[in-house]
């Protein structure tokens, strides 16, 4: 019997792990407003609930769609909890996003809080999924930090899919065993599972975190709000970037291709715009003029400066290409989506 | 001070997991004869005590040498003992060879079998060894086996000492995954680790097991008994194999080269002698006359010829051979080898 049909098939239940983080509300914001998802090939079906799992609230527009389910605590309690009334994946569920993690800084100074909250959440996620029996489609958000520069094993000039990761953090490695248990899930028919490595996204809105790539939203963001911000690397430090639109763009992507369009278990790197500080600083004050770009001060900090070399900064994503996902041809159109997507926080006047 | 002299520093407790395994008992064996152990680069330190952490009971002459401890259990349970009165690693545990581990056949049969002896072993057995704080060597004999060929992803004509593991097996997968703690506990000064790949050991001795690989010692050690024993892949087939000796030999040099000689925390893949079911039949020909090679029976399995040719049978080992790690020069010695050290087990008369 052929599906293909202009009416969604359906329903469609959909778990987003971090869903209150700044990745998965903008996801799910996204998905409530394209109203169905077509997964892994088949015809697109109804989107009829989301459910964000976090530890924080999510914001209020999410809440006050009918659609959205919140599911507030501790990613590895909910999944410990024997005969939950309200379990993280139940037989309904017909696709888990996993982006819940802690970040790269958090995990670098505390071994065992990464330990816990990216690796043994990832594996109790993996056996709820393969508990419910019905092959949810899982999209693993890994990371770019699975690579990772050192002078043992310098990394190649440009990052290609199937380069050998090497990380340098345990984020990283924390990502890339994640990987692997997807992988060897999906081998074994337990879910029908994606990895996908984001970039760093820029320009990201809110507030500076602990992060060391945190500057490359900053240095745009805080200028246009009016305030100062300091770029602390080289202004000539390559650097490899995905907007906000393009790293939620790839996510979905990986939910919605075909087994044969995604093809092998390994991860998928997403596309990445090539840029430097000092490139980012003229696409700025072309944007914005110079009175904007007179707020960022050029302050070395070798510590950060020491972190951020080690990334990969030239990503050759020839199979992301092929599912047609590419990165941004210049920053300026990143800088131009974040003003338009963010007006309050645009203090200064655009030219 | 220097600490150059002939007579060996010490003292030197070491640890052997799957200790009276056919390598943990052979390891044992040679570390025993030689008396003393250079630990990644220090002066030699003399062997004082190898205990030896397995299931099984070891063979009677380990158990005979005063310097042998025998603690028998699964090494799961031993390590989740709390206030064990003989815990498996200790303050005095200079050096750790993890070899204990379930083989390819029970993990793909057994999922969680797998997950608990390679991988949550592993794990509770890193976790002994930072809680000791005193960061002993930690030799994890890691596998080909996280290579594997699929049509999706084909392997490389020649395995890289760069090439990306992309495992076709649970127990591919579980293997990569410790090698990813053990860099890790490395990097973060938990341990000293050391990711070593073995290969298809051949000629094995004993019998026959489930492994898809048994046959490629059964059909030389068989007939060397008299006995009847099948190929069951095409006698064309590429394969990669080391001797039980070479093999013993790149464990040990993994716990006795500098961190400087042995270089980056990614495994070091050992070398192998690239032959194929005809040319073994060939050597063992040349060795012990056509009436021993006429027990071969040459009987196409599909089902092991399948799993076979997805295995890497090209190994280019420059890093190994940088340690001096070289793989056999041709098969006859490896058959020769085994004669030498298992004369009750040979019954034909060899030429």
């Amino acid at each position: 019997m052929l599906m293909q049909s202009a009416q969604p098939a359906g329903p469609c239940h959909i778990v987003i792990t971090g869903g209150a983080g700044f990745l998965g509300v903008r996801l799910a914001r996204t998905l409530l407003a394209q109203g169905q998802l077509s997964l892994a090939g088949a015809p697109p079906a109804s989107i009829t609930r989301i459910t964000l799992v976090d530890r924080a609230a999510p914001p209020a527009d999410l809440l006050a769609d009918a659609r959205v389910t919140a599911l507030t605590g501790d990613l590895n309690e909910l999944l410990e909890e024997k005969d939950a009334v309200a379990p993280v994946v139940t037989k309904d569920t017909a696709i888990v996003f996993h982006l819940a993690a802690a970040v790269s800084g958090e995990c670098e100074a505390d071994f065992d809080l990464g330990m816990r909250s990216n690796f043994a959440a990832t594996l109790a996620l993996l056996q709820a999924c393969r508990a419910v029996k019905t092959k949810p489609v899982v999209v693993f958000a890994s990371s770019l930090a699975v690579f990772g520069d050192s002078p043992e094993q310098p990394i190649p000039p440009a990052i290609e899919d199937n380069t050998l990761p090497t990380p340098q953090s345990s984020y990283g490695i924390q990502k890339f065993i994640g990987e692997q248990l997807v992988a060897d899930y999906t081998r074994k028919g337990f879910i029908r599972g994606r990895n996908v490595r984001l970039m760093t996204v820029s320009v990201r809105p809110g507030k500076p975190n602990a992060a060391a790539s945190s500057f490359l939203s900053g240095m745009i963001r805080e200028p246009l709000a009016g305030v100062r911000a300091a770029c602390p690397v080289a202004p000539d430090t390559p650097v490899a970037l995905s907007s906000p639109a393009r790293t939620v763009q790839g996510i979905i992507r990986a939910a919605e291709a075909s087994d044969q369009a995604w093809g092998p278990r390994t991860a998928l790197t997403l596309p990445a715009l090539t840029t430097t500080p000092a490139e980012m600083a003229a696409a700025l004050e072309r944007v914005a003029g110079p009175e904007v770009v007179a707020l960022i001060d050029w302050v070395p900090d070798p510590a950060i400066h020491n972190i951020v070399k080690t990334w990969p900064a030239r990503i050759h994503a020839v199979r992301a290409a092929g599912l047609g996902l590419l990165p941004e041809e210049n920053f300026d159109d990143i800088i131009q989506e974040y003003i338009r997507e963010n007006p309050y926080a645009v203090k200064l006047p655009i030219r």
